[in-house]
């Protein structure tokens, strides 16, 4: 998101995705650097970012404002017909403020639900869907909200009607056997690979909350999980890249 | 948009409309702002913001960003199925970079076009629109365009396929005899009517614009066009306040 050439060229990869599809998109080091500029304070926890009311103003002016309407017009541009939305956008995602014993997240949000029929009007539509990482309470509240998690959500939601591919995009070629060296992929993993994986210490421990939700999203009824970088999209998708999680033994 | 409580209170009575509806909103004074706390230095001609780079991201964050989903949870909570859009979502509405021969607008857009079969598309879905005041240029630019001329072009391209009232929503009770006296409301303005109060110099200089652009918006099949409080948006629907525009004579 913080790089404009890297943006441009996986947006291209993203138009020319067949068949309906939905980005999920993040913009932590937009908002940090917005934050820095207004002096606001920012404490991240385990990667989760306190969210106390002047940073939730700068995340919704960031997410929803800034990179979600900037990824829009690009889309737009290269053939995409993108429409931007929040989780408040027709009431898409509903959320609730994180309740946690020892630590206030402050507008932090846990996704409680997804309105799938709405977001299938909109992809019948012919639409193609961009969602900010905000989620509202119903009650008038907006939410920051974990991206990878909205997409495991949003995937999940979906999968009753359509055969969905959740495609995880980070910085590494997929799960690495060395975390140093892109060349060593693991191709696909099952649950019985996990477990010897984790066993052996293979997977580093950043990675087990995402694979942990790649699980889950299987079991939920997501058809395909795939993880690796997003400037290999068209290859995460035919399987020719990334590591690919399955439920199947 | 620079009063919350006077705005949750606008919000109620909109989302108590029956039928279709669009809200077009603005949020200068906010945008200013956040300049002013980014020191990015503002400049405005006859209202208009002249639009450089940095304060594109400004008005982008601002309007489509902390003020359209801050106004699409509320109206979420208060049973209006909202979904907040800029121009360039779904291609809503194109535009170009303003042409003026002595002054550079920078990155301020005039309407080009509306998309009014997937406006249309969204209102059939039973979604009531949120509009920022942003359009793009379908080359990846995002435009800042003014939120009447918005408010006017969306009611001009959706008269083809609905019975359409315009209402204007500003400070003044309608357009007044005094300029100080809510008291006088000029309750219907037909195009005699026009010519004879401006002859007579009894409509202000400010209000000429707004009042061209709405006989400009019934000549081209606006059913009505309304001028008035935001805070009497009921009475504006039925009639019972503000200033009624018709082109009958």
């Amino acid at each position: 998101m913080d790089d404009e050439i890297a943006l441009s060229a996986f947006l291209d990869l993203f138009a020319g995705v067949a068949g309906k599809k939905i980005l999920v998109h993040g913009g932590g080091k937009v908002a940090t650097r917005l934050a820095k500029d207004l002096n606001v304070p920012q404490q991240l926890v385990d990667g989760r970012r306190i969210t106390d009311a002047a940073t939730l103003r700068i995340v919704t002016m960031v997410y929803a404002g800034l990179i979600n309407k900037n990824i829009v017009a690009q889309l737009q541009s290269k053939g995409s017909d993108a429409i931007g939305l929040t989780g408040a956008d027709g009431n898409a995602i509903t959320a609730h403020k994180r309740k946690h014993a020892a630590l206030d997240y402050g507008f932090a949000g846990d996704v409680d639900n997804i309105n799938s029929k709405m977001i299938s009007g909109l992809l019948e539509q012919g639409l193609d869907l961009v969602f900010a990482p905000i989620t509202h309470d119903n009650k008038g509240q907006l939410l920051n909200t974990n991206a990878d998690t909205i997409a495991q959500e949003l995937a999940r939601g979906l999968s009753k009607n359509y055969e969905v591919h959740l495609i995880y995009s980070f910085e590494k070629a997929g799960v690495l056997e060395d975390a140093n060296d892109d060349n060593t992929v693991i191709k696909r993993i099952d649950p019985d690979t996990y477990q010897s994986l984790k066993e052996k210490q293979i997977i580093f421990a950043g990675m087990i909350p995402k694979l942990d939700n790649a699980f889950e999203a299987i079991r939920s009824g997501v058809s395909r999980v795939i993880i690796g970088k997003g400037e290999q999209l068209a290859e995460l998708i035919t399987g020719a890249a990334g590591t690919t999680i399955t439920d199947a033994a």
